[in-house]
């Protein structure tokens, strides 16, 4: 058999075992996983350097699939690669507790980088790969021998109609990533039909202004020429590039072409027509041996020789660089515990607002922690995320530890997951609360892909004052709370925002959101350790409790007041600070039952946003179920009746 | 005076009262204002046709101001133009209360055509009012005569960061929106610096990649040149326009050009100096007679000569179209309730899935109303948002009313409150509930803004089965439901879906959101009327109400069946039918107590989601508070354990 015969042979093997894939599943997107064939094929066996003997190998090139429908083929390309991926795996396609879930499940199938799926979101965590292959190699020296490689993307139209990814276009290209290479699958069909119903750009244009390299494949079934143009990207020295394939959809299928072989399996006819056309007649589900040697002498050979190679360099620059190899170690392992010595002091009479206190804390444990690094969406001097005296993340200054994402805030919270997928860093990045609303769907990935994502939301509450009600989040904090997942952290002062910080260091699979005011607060009678346990008694009853008040960040003070007054009134309150309802769930019902030591009849919740969700701990929440209002924040909250008296007259009515 | 010393006073004055306005209530942005206040001016003065006595007339020119943090600017022009926005409103800037809140808000301020500052969003919802505007006329015989207007939008840099203005433009380049005319106010500056930190677009180019014509004004004060442009944008034919103008932001500052000036009041000296460097001399907030003079002879007389002549050239058409222009009437008032005539028959066998019987509800209201029109993101197939044997709305065919919106979530749904907020439609969008992640933002406008707009969610539960958790809702009904003034409402079948179209059509101030199954639901003893009462009962108990309980769309037939079981094992259950929480909230305390009837204790909510939220009714949630697998639906189902056994057993361990 000559090279092309073989190559042949692969291609169609891969083709009709994506065919059997998906009619075995009776579900599933053989659309693009036919088309993209012969670019995977060439990537992988030309190209791509991994390990699949050791997947997880930390100088792996990284490659993502962001047209996540078509999972079938890169299982399929994982199988014949040698990946931990049986055919049986393959059989089980889209079943119950099976490898090969309908998408790409990053920890769950070995040899996958991303979780992807939803659209934009596989080109968008890409750019953060590339952000931290630079970064972490930066942060070390001679760092750029042990951390070295390339950040591969496929992607189909629907990527690029997505938002998302021209802000992830344009981000890389501002940052020049040229070890990021995105491919294109351009078949001119989607879901509903041929992309023309929907899309008139020109893809090569965009992405010309925003300072990218194009590259063009005018056949995909043209191996050297996708051969070349991976080879060209390579060398690309200052721009992230794309290669734009033309590719035809269900290459093979009587429907090709069209938007029918898009969501559905071909069938058994068209899957037997497919496969005469590919000139394949193997039995479904049965690949040739040729096949699975082709890929072990060319990409598993690859991958691992370079494995080896690397590990005597790193053997040797470890032995060199003592210091750097330990961090990084304990970079790559997230580990942060030697770094904490001891509990932090403040002033009695610290009344840092939780944005201000965060900022403090990032700056403290920045010089602690040697690989912290995060950004903001342009506003930094507002949520305090800046290392002060740091320098900017830029192809010039790579090992800067500041980013500006810009004004971006869906790819800033992407671009995280996928610094966090490469690993290495410890990262963080932040905005207003109720921006979170732009990138809900990334920080719902960060919690699915069990990321530690670290996120800042500041100006929490109608306190953020004049800006109004599009600025004034009301159910952000309900959104964020009901996301399996992820701990939301809405600290009441100085210590709590300290503690918060820590317990967001010290995640491994759960991200963090800490939620911090605009307004100064008080320092209260807070507790640095009792933060990790969700809530704790912050104020207890004088004598006999009547009632408690359950209250979370801003509003911890105000709890505070109240019961000076219901005292008056002979009323005696205990204070409850719960500045996670996520870690206080995990506690033992003993515990829970201490702290909530009153019926639920007895217990107001007091939150100044909404109300959604208190119901679980109190049968009288105290919040706000509308929009909130542009007034000075002393006025709006006064409007919104969250001074002292006003809580008092609640909790006795309540009482009464 | 001559014309040129006119001009200068007049944006002088303009300036002047931003930084004076700012100033007072020491909070703003006066740096774009001041930068703009010469775009304003020309574009008022010059060119946009609508009537400060009549700010709701329906053929005025719509402006949006997308960059809103400038609204100082907005509320200066709207004041000078002679709408009905006093000093005193000026100077009670960003205050409790004020028509000047700190972002524009539509409905509170006359002459506001869209509420603005979530960045990106104000481009995005021009580009559906543009849409709206050519769709409406299309729809009736010379409808041009009546409906043939201008969209114009101003942003700045930071809308352009957002991806969201990608969907948008690329839509807009699509669709040939030739009367849409986007200003951009290109300072190069952003909130953390200059623009160069985070930004290295080539704007231009990006434009014309999506089929854009771009014009270019290379200093912001020059008026001529801005006059040209716009004078230039008008006559474009078949594509959106952007007019690219340099300016200097926070002009006649100290800190002009600097980011500085951004976010900052001048405060009363560097007031002082940019004053002298304009040459303006009046005390603060006083604005020479010649200034009002002049918008008064220039923009308030010709929008009321375009009115006048507009009530004459309607009163001819609607004359001589009296049935269209009952259509018409109707359809900007947004009523419905003459086109619906009985209660819907259905056959005791129907089960249809809610997706499918919303597609033939959509069809069949289509037919008897005149004035719908929505579409998908690329899933009309999939969502059953089309009308069948329907035409599409393009450049071509104007009048039709099935719309391709691409993989654009975020715009879809922006778009479509530009669409009501041009009102003469009724409106949908749908996607998988999902994706209502990518435009959370965007159904708060909705909300916020008081749009009835329509958002068709299906595949609502793990339910999808085979594409997995990435594509699973669990969370996301919860995020709808804590945004307030949003109607969720998930029918339990063919006739509740039928009357949840009913609902969202007839209102005029909430937008509704409804949940649809992917699979198929029995036809229950469900109650069309009732469903506006937000639940009622579906199934009494036989005798003694052991317990209650509380299901929600595909759960209800989980529930009834479930109901039987319980039967046999002696618990006797009430099944209540709950297809909005947002509409039972609303009830008489009476009727609450009335479906409720047992304490909460004894009520258990089923639903194959989060139990975020439902403690409110229920002390004994039963639904998923884990993400979801990717497994055939009844595998899913299963593993999820919402067969009517399970659901049996944790009743049982409930009553025990």
């Amino acid at each position: 058999m000559n090279q092309k015969e073989l190559d042949n042979l692969c291609v169609s093997a891969i083709r009709a075992t994506c065919i059997d894939v998906v009619n075995k599943a009776k579900s599933g997107h053989p659309g693009m996983a036919l088309g993209s064939a012969p670019i995977l094929y060439t990537l992988y066996t030309k190209h791509l350097i991994a390990n699949p003997k050791d997947p997880e190998w930390f100088n792996r090139d990284r490659f993502v699939l962001s047209a996540g429908h078509a999972s079938s083929l890169l299982y399929t390309m994982l199988h014949v690669s040698g990946y931990p991926l049986s055919i049986d795996d393959l059989k089980s396609f889209r079943q119950l507790n099976s490898l090969t879930p309908g998408h790409p499940e990053y920890h769950h199938t070995k040899g996958v980088d991303a979780t992807s799926g939803p659209l934009g979101q596989g080109i968008a965590q890409a750019v953060g790969m590339a952000m931290a292959e630079r970064a972490v190699a930066a942060q070390y020296k001679d760092g750029d021998k042990i951390v070295d490689h390339y950040t591969y993307v496929l992607c189909g139209d629907g990527c690029l109609q997505e938002g998302l990814s021209q802000e992830a276009i344009s981000l890389a290209g501002h940052h020049k990533l040229n070890k990021l290479i995105l491919i294109y699958d351009c078949n001119n069909v989607t879901l509903d039909g041929g992309l023309d119903l929907s899309f008139s750009e020109n893809v090569e244009q965009r992405f010309l202004a925003s300072e990218w390299n194009v590259i063009k494949v005018a056949d995909g079934n043209d191996l050297e020429a996708i051969d070349k143009a991976l080879s060209e990207a390579k060398l690309s020295q200052d721009k992230p590039t794309i290669i734009i394939v033309k590719t035809i959809i269900g290459y093979g299928s009587e429907k090709q072409g069209t938007s029918k072989v898009h969501g559905n399996p071909l069938g058994e006819e068209d899957g037997k027509h497919a496969k005469e056309v590919y000139n394949y007649n193997y039995p479904a589900f049965e690949i040739p041996e040729e096949v699975y040697k082709h890929f072990e002498e060319t990409f598993a050979k690859r991958g691992a020789e370079h494995e080896e190679k690397w590990h005597k360099v790193y053997a040797a620059w470890s032995k060199e660089n003592k210091e750097d190899a330990h961090i990084l170690e304990n970079a790559i392992a997230g580990n942060v515990n030697e770094y904490f010595k001891e509990e932090p002091k403040f002033e009695e009479t610290n009344a840092d607002s939780s944005r201000v206190a965060s900022g403090k804390a990032l700056n403290e444990l920045h010089n602690m922690i040697p690989f912290i690094m995060g950004g903001s969406a342009d506003v930094a001097g507002s949520v305090m995320t800046k290392i002060n005296g740091g320098t900017d993340f830029t192809k010039q200054t790579p090992n800067g530890r500041n980013i500006n994402f810009g004004i971006r805030e869906f790819e800033m919270a992407s671009a995280q997951n996928g610094m966090l997928l490469h690993g290495g860093l410890k990262t963080y990045v932040g905005c207003f609360l109720v921006f979170a609303d732009y990138m809900k769907s990334a920080i719902r990935m960060s919690a699915l892909s069990n990321l530690p994502a670290i996120y800042l939301f500041s100006h929490d509450s109608i306190a953020v004052g004049e800006d109004g009600p599009t600025h004034q989040p009301i159910e952000t904090l309900a959104m964020l709370r009901s996301i399996p997942n992820v701990n939301v952290i809405r600290p009441c002062d100085s210590r709590e925002t300290y503690a918060a910080w820590k317990i967001a260091l010290e995640s491994k699979t759960t991200p963090t959101a800490l939620i911090l005011s605009r307004q100064n607060l008080p320092l209260q009678n807070s507790s640095f350790e009792d933060v990790k346990k969700g809530a704790y008694v912050v104020e207890k009853a004088n004598g006999h409790e009547d009632v408690i008040l359950l209250a979370t960040g801003s509003e911890v003070d105000l709890a505070v007041k109240t019961k000076k007054l219901l005292l008056e009134k002979g009323v005696d309150a205990k204070v409850v600070s719960m500045p996670s309802t996520y870690l206080f769930d995990l506690q033992s019902e003993e515990y829970k039952k201490e702290i909530l030591s009153l019926p639920r009849e007895k217990v107001i919740s007091v939150e100044m946003l909404s109300t959604f969700g208190w119901h679980k701990y109190s049968a009288h929440p105290y919040g706000i179920d509308t929009f909130g209002t542009s007034a000075p924040a002393k006025d709006a909250i006064r409007a919104y009746h969250f001074l002292p008296e006003d809580l008092c007259d609640f909790v006795l009515k309540v009482v009464k």
